[in-house]
């Protein structure tokens, strides 16, 4: 068989450490689909929306660092965006291909299906350039080049690409790649680098106290294990904002637990905040990250390392790459002659469970007990994520939320991702009821897949992040009430599911201990009381609820 | 309470006959959300996802003749989009308003909840330029009167508008309407319009037969009595193509049935082709309606009427409304002295079933014999809307498809939304199961609120029409399987459904007749052989089968 754009594309994707492509078939993609099917190294992951499919697009690369999502031309696109925007802003690789009609059709302005009716073809091209990185129509000539442009960029920008492959471009004869996708960075310039680290040793040196704040884009230029490495060199007080929980070994001595601004515990409060020295790495400090921007860190308090800069004081130092910077004040921490005070304090507990109750404070106990290490945790927007704020992860767990777009029902086909890229790691699910309503035929797929997460689905009646913002007892903050523990098996004829609906404490323990043999899918239905929040999402609601009366 | 900018949307809508408000909660909404619970006039319908939440009001609109849908700033407005460029195709005038972040934070360049993390409040306004005919940000000095302009433009150009609404402007204070919205049209120029008679008379005149082509536009525009009444008083020969099915009284002396260009039954392509002269209105050849463009008018034999410029041979003229242009060709036909030849044809029969086999022939007999005068009807794309091409419609019969945009699981919702507009009428869902599967939380709101569609799931074991077109043993074209008949009752806890599966005629012969009494939702899963497709889909798919592969 000669060898296409299809299979240069796919070549491409494979060198990208990409093996799955998830996405809906439309007729504009099929032939690229026959190629899919017949690559030896590439798996076709079906899902049941378009929407769905970028969202476990997004789930496998925060697991596996890209990833690739298939839709149609207008319809199909146009249904995944809103998941290419999540990944955009959170910082993920995940390359949108988009099967368009033949360059004839689009060239003769043709009125065909899936599009707007009026011969433009461009229209969803124009869109995707606000949320992706880098963006190519493809032809027979440039498709090869274009492919190449496209994947480098989001691959080291850390975000989104789209691809637009008509149907006769995907079966053009290609010659297969030559040269590596990726060339090696540039080494930077020594005098920059040596200037750099004298101006950070002289901070270093007049700091009588260092505390490092780390986050999500720590995590996407590839810190984690070079910020392990310094911590456990050199163990200063040391945290995550939400978004990037899980990065740190958090049974590390020196970790001390989630920043969340003023509404982080006293403990991490007095840990971060009065250091003489903030070193900053790959944080974002974002409205619902800092209960409304209530950090107050100086430009002089800090050092601020991002991808492409790093900021000394008031002193910005571009071409140092982050990976260069850590490397350089890590060192510069090891070799610190005076040394700093070590902090002795442990995360803070979660807060005491009442008496045999299930509500907010029984259940993080509950799943506090029940994490193991080496789990995907996965925890939507909401009570959900801001109650796994306050858990300690046991070594090696990956912890996967989306505070910043904060897109509810994420998280159930980003389960099902990060389950395709890591089959043999337990996945742990905790979604309220709201959130799971957007995205929930998805657990057909997993099932389909023979996955077995362990999914809690928090059914406290409704938008219970909504009604703690405004709106408690409106009936705008009120579902369609359904029977959770009926879903499962509602979407599969095949492969049973295991799931209890819990209402007290004990039974919540009891069938956890179920839930642990995890043979099967394990749908939780944990029934809490309406308007029980973890104090963390009280502090933010009541941030977020004040920022948006405001008349300003 | 004080009168406010989101009192006066809400009157705008009202005024609009706009009654029902889609959408689902974000905490940029919520203040909006308490003004539309305190509306007297209208309701706020949550639904399950954003998407289907925009499709609903595609379905609402094209039963009342404009929505409304409410979403949130980024995530939902996102997750919606597809929905308004299908409205935006299909000339719906959708109103979509987005809750954003209050004012003040948008100016600072705040790193919000919702956004992309880099203080750019426009990326969305601007994707929603492509499909949207009218867009404003409203601000507290503007509202009132870009809210006019908006909706102004959106409802005479009948395709979708976009407002973008912070959550503080919402609450400014404002002044009553003073104004109605929409202001007569000025008279056309009394001149043109002689030039227009004297040259369609002269046209009428010089033809020895004529026919009538009627399509969505048509319908869109307002001219569904008028055509009707023409047909009434001249029955020429006259047709739809699929779009603007229900358009015309099928039993009608003169309706010859669904032209598809060459795919069309032989008495059709007679009645149509043939005739001297051929006069369309509210007419777009698109792909899929034409099996792949295959009709073959000239421009000499046709007039071409359409909402804002009517064609006479190679004549435009510009100006004149599609209601005075029906208006002058009904009158000069009424008048026309030398008549012209009647049609004898009859819309055609189904094809006929075969032994007792539940197969597409015997499936679509027995709809036929199903449908009732004044049920919506809405078919999915793909089998079940070019297999209900081919039924002859009950009198008041409205028929909701969406064969340009296309969007598979677009009628599941939009038949929510058609219930919602029309409480009293009978709502039959024809729906793949593929198609289904993408939207198919919403099954939950239409039991939430006590509907009672009839549903025909049809099951042929994945993507029938994509299998059609190309791969059909490939396994992409394979979807997860679900036990259909639970669904409806694991998203509702309180009313009862009614759900059957049926593998042999008789059973869904027995089952119709229970369905007919209709007092709960019922879903019926009809089990098809897995690649029996309608004649007309073979006829098209195998034309868009050999445009994708086109080397051109």
């Amino acid at each position: 068989m000669s060898y296409t754009v299809a299979d240069y594309l796919l070549d491409r994707f494979t060198e990208a450490g990409i093996t799955h492509l998830f996405g809906v078939p439309g007729d504009y993609n099929l032939q690229f689909l026959d190629n899919v099917i017949n690559n030896p190294t590439l798996a076709w992951v079906g899902c049941a929306n378009e929407l769905n499919a970028a969202y476990a697009a997004d789930g496998y690369a925060r697991c596996c660092g890209a990833a690739a999502v298939l839709t149609t031309f207008g319809v199909g696109e146009l249904s995944a965006i809103n998941g290419i925007a999540g990944s955009y802003a959170e910082y993920l690789p995940v390359i949108h291909v988009v099967g368009a009609p033949c360059l004839g059709a689009q060239q003769r302005g043709e009125l065909m299906h899936h599009t707007l009716g009026d011969g433009d073809f461009r229209h969803f091209a124009r869109m995707a350039q606000e949320v992706t990185v880098a963006q190519a129509s493809l032809t027979v000539e440039n498709a090869c080049y274009e492919i190449d442009r496209v994947l480098q960029q989001a691959l080291t920008q850390r975000r989104p690409g789209y691809l637009l492959l008509p149907s006769d471009v995907s079966q053009a004869l290609a010659t297969r790649p030559t040269k590596p996708l990726l060339i090696s960075h540039e080494p930077t310039d020594p005098g920059l680098l040596a200037e750099f680290r004298a101006c950070a040793q002289e901070r270093l040196a007049e700091s009588r106290s260092v505390a490092l704040l780390a986050d999500f884009l720590a995590l996407r230029f590839g810190q984690q294990k070079a910020l392990q490495q310094w911590m456990d060199d050199t163990p200063m007080p040391h945290a995550t904002l939400l978004m990037g929980k899980g990065l740190f070994d958090e049974g590390q001595q020196g970790f001390v637990g989630t920043y969340s601004a003023a509404a982080s515990e006293a403990t991490v409060i007095e840990s971060i905040e009065t250091a003489e020295l903030v070193i900053c790495v790959g944080v974002k400090f974002t409205d619902t990250l800092t209960a409304g921007f209530t950090q107050h860190f100086t430009l002089q308090q800090t050092i601020d390392i991002q991808p492409n800069a790093t900021r000394i004081g008031e002193r910005w130092f571009s071409g140092i790459t982050m990976a260069e910077a850590v490397s350089v004040l890590h060192q510069l921490c090891k070799h610190q002659v005076s040394g700093w005070p070590a902090s002795n304090h442990k995360p803070p507990a979660l807060p005491e469970a009442s008496s045999g109750k299930l509500d907010q404070h029984a259940f993080w106990q509950s799943i506090q007990k029940f994490l193991r290490a080496g789990d995907i945790v996965l925890a939507d927007q909401g009570t959900a994520a801001f109650g796994a704020a306050t858990l300690t992860l046991p070594a090696g767990v990956t912890f996967i939320s989306q505070p910043l777009w904060g897109s509810i029902g994420y998280t159930l086909p980003a389960a099902f991702g990060a389950q395709t890229a890591c089959p043999n790691r337990r996945v742990v699910l905790l979604v309220g009821d709201g959130s799971a309503q957007l995205t929930i035929q998805e657990i057909g797929s997993m099932m389909r897949d023979g996955q077995r997460p362990v999914i809690f689905l928090l059914n406290n009646d409704g938008y219970t992040v909504e009604r703690a913002i405004h709106g408690a007892e409106q009936r705008y903050n009120d579902i369609a009430s359904w029977n959770w523990t009926q879903i499962p098996q509602a979407m599969n004829i095949h492969n049973p599911a295991q799931c209890w609906r819990v209402t007290e404490q004990v039974q919540l323990e009891e069938v956890m201990q179920k839930a642990a043999l995890a043979e099967r899918l394990t749908l939780v239905e944990v029934v809490l009381p309406k308007q029980d929040i973890p104090e963390l999402l009280q502090a933010v609601t009541a941030a977020l609820a004040k920022r948006n009366a405001a008349k300003d």
